[in-house]
């Protein structure tokens, strides 16, 4: 079934009925070429609803809630992936599969070997790949989008979660930590990050680690920057939303 | 470090020296600008060799073996992907990834609902994109890539691997069939199916129930076709190299 994502203030009429925006009702309209009375699923980016189409317009179509969906397809605890600014096609398809992996937050972050040059762009385009990539995997919610931040900035966000991780190449590194951050049921919030394509430098490694961010290995091979968050984010689905 | 994967009978010498073929030899001088004297990773599809430049020329680089490497990079179980045909470019994106990610074999299935023409193409851009992601990614062995199979030859895999797994969409498998079948340590070989873009259809999934495939869920998001084998192939990572 296809899911919009809806403004809360689209709802009216005690909550019973919903109007569609412009662009998603040509959708429905044109593209799905839905018909009166087939279903929808709705979000509004905290609940999802099945809906009915009542009044079939391309500038606005107009649903009745027929019910609340009990099933959250929500990871339970909240995970953001800070990265190492990476090109523009990188960064999409990063944002496009960790959305549909149920991350919570994206980070892009002004590291040291980012090897290109960091602008703050218009989100527009990055916030329709969310859109559509929670739509398609069903999320209840949105992923959120930070703008670029410092490195200095990115320390500071120690103080926002239970646990901060970083991917380090360095071979010394405790093959056991990403699990037993997974396995500690009190780590609510995470926060991962991931260098950018030249990786994490030596010096940014020793001052995470002195900030009490923790270093995990991802596996014995070597994964492209824009492979990692990928890993990160099955593999926490994995451990927290599999069955034993 | 660079790697290169070369042809065993490129060894010569007893063993101690190793001609490169040309086209590796051009990305050494011309891309790579290296030196005598520069070390270099060689992989003889088996194992890993330290290597160091001998002789720079474009058309045949020739290196000296330093020593063998240790350390494996290779999954310590072998994981099948088979997938419904998808595009020409979502499968090469599906290869580079479960490449890197340490998958044994993929096997391109002829299913029920690939919606594109089906036709054995030539495989020298996928065999290519397969060593460069081996490369990069530092791995010993090479991916092994299938010819398009049908689903009855599909089935008839059973027999080659201890478990064969396919990822289901039905609300009512069983949460945690997947995990199972990788702490079971007598699981040596799995195989998993992933359906193509328009999934695996349910008569498809009840004979491979029949023939004893297990159902999995891969989490409670969709997952789009190219996004599953990645998840797979993370997950198994993070469950059999990871340290608890």
């Amino acid at each position: 079934m296809q899911k919009y994502f809806v403004n809360p203030n689209n709802f009216y009429n005690n909550n019973q009925e919903i109007i569609i925006d412009k662009d998603d009702s040509f959708h429905i309209v044109k593209v799905m070429r839905m018909r009166i009375g087939d279903e929808v699923l709705v979000s509004d980016n905290q609940d999802s609803y099945l809906t009915r189409i009542k009044v079939l317009d391309e500038k606005g179509v107009i649903l009745e809630v027929v019910e609340k969906q009990g099933l959250s397809t929500e990871l339970n605890i909240n995970i953001t992936i800070a990265q190492g600014v990476v090109k523009k096609d990188k960064m999409e398809e990063v944002i496009s599969k960790i959305t549909a992996l149920g991350a919570y937050r994206y980070i892009p972050v002004n590291m040291e070997r980012c090897n290109i040059k960091i602008k703050e762009e218009k989100k527009d385009r990055q916030l329709k790949i969310i859109k559509e990539a929670s739509e398609q995997s069903m999320r209840n919610k949105l992923m959120d989008l930070s703008n670029i931040i410092s490195f200095k900035e990115l320390l500071r966000e120690k103080q926002n979660y239970d646990v901060c991780l970083f991917a380090s190449t360095k071979v010394s590194t405790d093959n056991n930590n990403f699990k037993q951050a997974l396995k500690n049921k009190a780590n609510k919030s995470i926060l991962v990050v991931v260098g950018p394509e030249g990786g994490i430098s030596p010096k940014e490694e020793e001052m995470m680690e002195k900030e009490g961010f923790i270093p995990i290995t991802l596996g014995p091979r070597i994964l492209r920057t824009e492979l990692a968050p990928v890993y990160i984010m099955s593999a926490i689905s994995y451990e927290i939303e599999l069955g034993e």
